[in-house]
Order: C-alpha cells, then sequence, then structure tokens
C-alpha cells in the first residue's frame, strides 16, 4: 500500500522553528502519514528540532529540494555543478537526520526556464553527480527521486520517458521517478501510460490539480492515473501539492510562478485531498479487483 | 460559422520571402480559410510581397505577435512601454496591408517568465496602450484579441476571466478575447465554462495538445470545447498551433521552451489538424442541435 503525504508548503514557505510546527502539526492532525519538507539554501533544516516534531506527532517525513540556477548540476561550468552537488549533499544529510527513507525534486536540473536545450556535457555532468549521491543515499537506505517537471522549469526531464533513460544512465538501482499531475497534464501524451511505462520505477507521485487549486475543481482526469497506479502495484508515497498567492511567500511564489489566490484555507485544502486521494486509490483498487475477478 | 486558420510557424521561424511562399502556399493547398502570420521584431512583414501571395492564394491573413521583454507594456518604465506600443503599430499596419481584421497575441503584457506579479502602475500602462491601440484599429475594422496564456508566459491574463475583466476596463468594443487549449489546459477549471464565459467576446481559439504536437495524440478533452463553442454561436477563428523542435529555430523554440522532437512533418500535421477541428465542431453542432431539437 502506498502512504499518503502532504507538501508543507500547503502551510508554510520557509523553514523556521514556527514554520516546522505548523506544517508538521496539521499534517499529523489531518491524519495524513507523511510529510514532505522543502530543503531551502541557505536556511536548511535544524535536524534535531525538526526530527523531534516528527517523532511527537508519530509522522514521518522526506526531504524534496529545487536546485537554484546558481547551483545547476547539468551546468557545464565546474563551480556551479559542485554548488549544486553540496546542496544535495546536505539536503541527503537532512533527509538521513529526519529518519526519511526519500531526497527529491528538481535535482537533475536547476528549476528554472531555459533559453536553450540541454547540452550533452551538461547532461553528463548531471548524471555523474547524481550517481554519486545515489551511492552516498543507498548507505542510508534512501531512495533519490527524479522529479519529470514541464518545460518551463526544465529543459531536460520533462516526461517519464526521459526521467527512465536518465535512471538508466544513472545506473543506480535506487535513483527512481517521481511524477506529479499537474506537470504531466502539460506534457505527457496519457498520464495513465506514463505510470505503466514506469512500473516499480516509480517511487513517488505528487497529486496536484491542473491550476494548482482544490483536487477535483480543475480539470485533470484522475481516474485512469488512479487506476495505473493499482496496475502497477505502486507501494511509493502519493503526496498532495497545491500552491497559492495567499500562502506562498513572494519570492516563491515568483520563482514557481503563483501568480492568482486560489485558496487560502491550507487545513481544509489538505483535509479535502486526503479524502479525495484515498478514496481515488480506493476506487480504482477496486475497479482493478473486479477485472481480475 | 467559424472560420478554420492555422499558425504559420507550422512551417516556418521567420517572415522571409521563402518563409512568406511556404506558409501560405502550403496552408491553402490543405484547404484553410486563413493562416496566421507573425510579426517578427525588427524583421517585420514585407507587406506588398505577402499580400500578393495571400491573393494569388486565395487565403485569408491575421498577424499576431509576442512582446519581447525590452517591449513589454505593462512596465512602468515609460521607455519601454513606448518601444511595445510602437511594435503594436507597426503590426497593426502590417494586418491592415494584408487586408487582415485580426490582431492578436500576447501583447497585454510581454511573453516572458515574470518573477514577479504584475504592478497596479504596469496595468495601467497595459490597457492604455491597448486602448489607443484598439481606437486605430477601429478604423480599419481590425479586432484586437488577448490571448490568454499559461502562468510561466504571463503574470496577468493567465485566464479567461482575467482578460474579460482586461477587456471591460479597456473599454472599447473591438478587444476580445483570443483562448488557446494549450493554455486553457494549464490555467482554466473548466475550458467549456470558460468558452462560455466570454460567450460573442471569444474572437479567437486556438487549438493546441496539451505538449504542442498531433491534435488528439495528447490528453485535452476536446468535445466540451467544440460544444462550447457552438452553443455561444462563435464565428471567429478556429486556428491551429503546434510546435517542435523539427521545425522552430533555435531562438524560437528557447523562447518558448520547446525542447522535443514531437513532429517534423509539416504539411501532414497541418493537414490532420484541419481535418481534426473541422470534425470535432461538425460533431459538436450536430450535438448542440439534437438537444435543441
Amino acid at each position: 500500500m502506498p502512504r499518503f503525504g502532504v507538501h508543507a508548503m500547503i502551510w508554510i514557505s520557509g523553514w523556521g522553528y514556527a514554520d516546522a510546527e505548523r506544517a508538521i502539526t496539521a499534517a499529523a492532525k489531518i491524519g495524513y502519514d507523511y510529510v514532505e519538507i522543502p530543503f531551502f539554501e541557505p536556511e536548511g533544516i535544524d535536524v534535531a528540532h525538526t526530527r523531534s516534531l516528527l517523532r511527537s506527532s508519530g509522522i514521518k517525513a522526506g526531504v524534496t529540494l529545487v536546485l537554484p540556477e546558481q547551483a545547476d548540476i547539468s551546468s557545464t561550468d565546474r563551480a556551479t555543478v559542485e554548488r549544486g552537488a553540496a546542496i544535495l549533499r546536505k539536503a541527503l544529510h537532512a533527509s538521513v537526520g529526519l529518519d526519511g527513507d526519500y531526497l527529491g525534486g528538481v535535482i537533475a536540473t536547476a528549476l528554472k526556464k531555459y533559453e536553450r536545450g540541454a547540452t550533452s556535457k551538461g547532461l553528463a555532468n548531471s548524471i555523474s553527480v547524481i550517481r554519486e549521491l545515489a551511492r552516498e543515499a543507498k548507505k542510508s537506505n534512501v531512495t533519490i527521486g527524479l522529479e519529470a517537471v514541464n518545460r518551463y522549469e526544465s529543459n531536460l526531464l520533462n516526461t517519464a520517458s526521459q526521467a527512465l533513460k536518465y535512471c538508466d544512465e544513472v545506473g543506480e538501482a535506487n535513483v527512481k521517478v517521481h511524477l506529479d499531475t499537474f506537470h504531466m497534464n502539460i506534457e505527457e501524451a496519457d498520464g495513465a501510460a506514463a505510470i505503466r511505462l514506469c512500473g516499480d520505477r516509480l517511487i513517488y507521485f505528487h497529486v496536484n490539480e491542473n491550476h494548482r487549486g482544490y483536487l477535483g475543481s480543475g480539470s485533470i482526469i484522475y481516474p485512469p492515473m488512479f487506476r495505473a497506479l493499482c496496475d502497477v502495484g505502486f507501494d511509493g508515497t502519493i503526496a498532495f501539492e497545491a500552491f497559492s498567492t495567499a500562502v506562498t511567500s513572494e519570492q516563491h511564489a515568483g520563482a514557481a510562478s503563483i501568480w492568482r489566490d486560489l485558496w487560502s484555507d491550507s487545513d481544509d485544502i489538505a483535509a479535502h485531498a486526503l479524502r479525495f486521494m484515498r478514496e481515488r486509490f480506493s476506487d480504482a483498487k477496486c475497479a482493478v479487483d473486479l477485472v481480475a475477478r
């Protein structure tokens, strides 16, 4: 069975003590199994403080991040690549310190609007850094997840197919694919087919409406994708993500192009999302089981 | 009845003599009523040459453009706004010269990845320029279309609702809304509802797959939107748009974040699209007529 998680940015836009307490307490209270903690540079995570909150709330966590332009491991500039590698090592250290088993996000490139396509030298740099990270992560049983995002946020991994090929090139078994319905809605010809293509190499699944608001209030058709998750026996993390100017800081909203106030009650949208994801998964499981009967 | 059009960038990435001949001849041969001609700065359009091609091919044309960052009319810098206004006047002049009745595109702002939301002063500048342009356009019976595009390409007009409010503020009857299924798929909660909200203020409709490849080979559900077009009695332009690295120049691909070779045969994808759009429109019309019977 998958675990159900929620991105902490439903509540917060930084990771100070009050932020950590707010997000972890709220996610646990709603009934989530897991909270996705963003690793921001240079603030990072006070691991002892966050771990204590997680333990007292009885909830698991993993770490995700997006690399900034000046720390792009797909760069051809050695210092830029090394800055990215250093951030990734710090984020891995944080995930391990939080008893986490996951480190993912937009890490194969920076998250930015590129002006040209990826270069083969940049790709080689990226793969080399991720390979080294994966070997380090393996010692602590951490899986590295590569998130395929839309064309405006990366020039390299936009689809499941591209992410799988990249994983093949890395050649480490603990490097897997992270998909997100918001991005799949822009890039994939068929979201369910993309999930089936990944099979057991899919580790993380963001559920995110086409406009990044309440699940079900947009145009994404979820049942075929949830059925595909059941078909492939998905047992990773299904995590809710959404953004609104009402919650996201101006800096993060600017980076992620969040211009609209689509929702404002973090607890309400998170509770709604957990019901939505559990029900869709359960309905899909019923359907798949009926076919097999 | 709407007319069926095609964006010239299915074939070309500039507007030299050979480009103009290629796109106009191909669009006419396939059976399109209309070709959408991009106005590039500083090259512009040799109006006499293009008009002669249009007349000999028996096809109509209109002009669209996207404003570059240094000519953003939603800027708070007067010189930047004035550069944008000057480009818009030139593009209007070209459309009139081509016997066109349309000038549209991403013109209320630049097409770029903004890092912060629109300002009220910038919005006022934009509205003022568009109002003046509309008054000038009215003398030649040209309609101005404001294209709502996704959050990564503008911070101002992402939805039909926002575009309608902007039109209200301009207050000129020949300023209308231009929608595009690719962008609607990212921003609209319900594409058909967005079309109905526009009603007779919708003037232009881009049909564009979620990944910008062959129509029908992606995840967009077209029938509800075509039915909405029939419901509102749409009689503007339904135009096909798609992008692929195989055709788009490196510069334009970089600007529009086109990183994948999704198709390569321009004539084939354009012919397929015309059949697709005509059939979907005709099916939708049947459905709407049956309901009314």
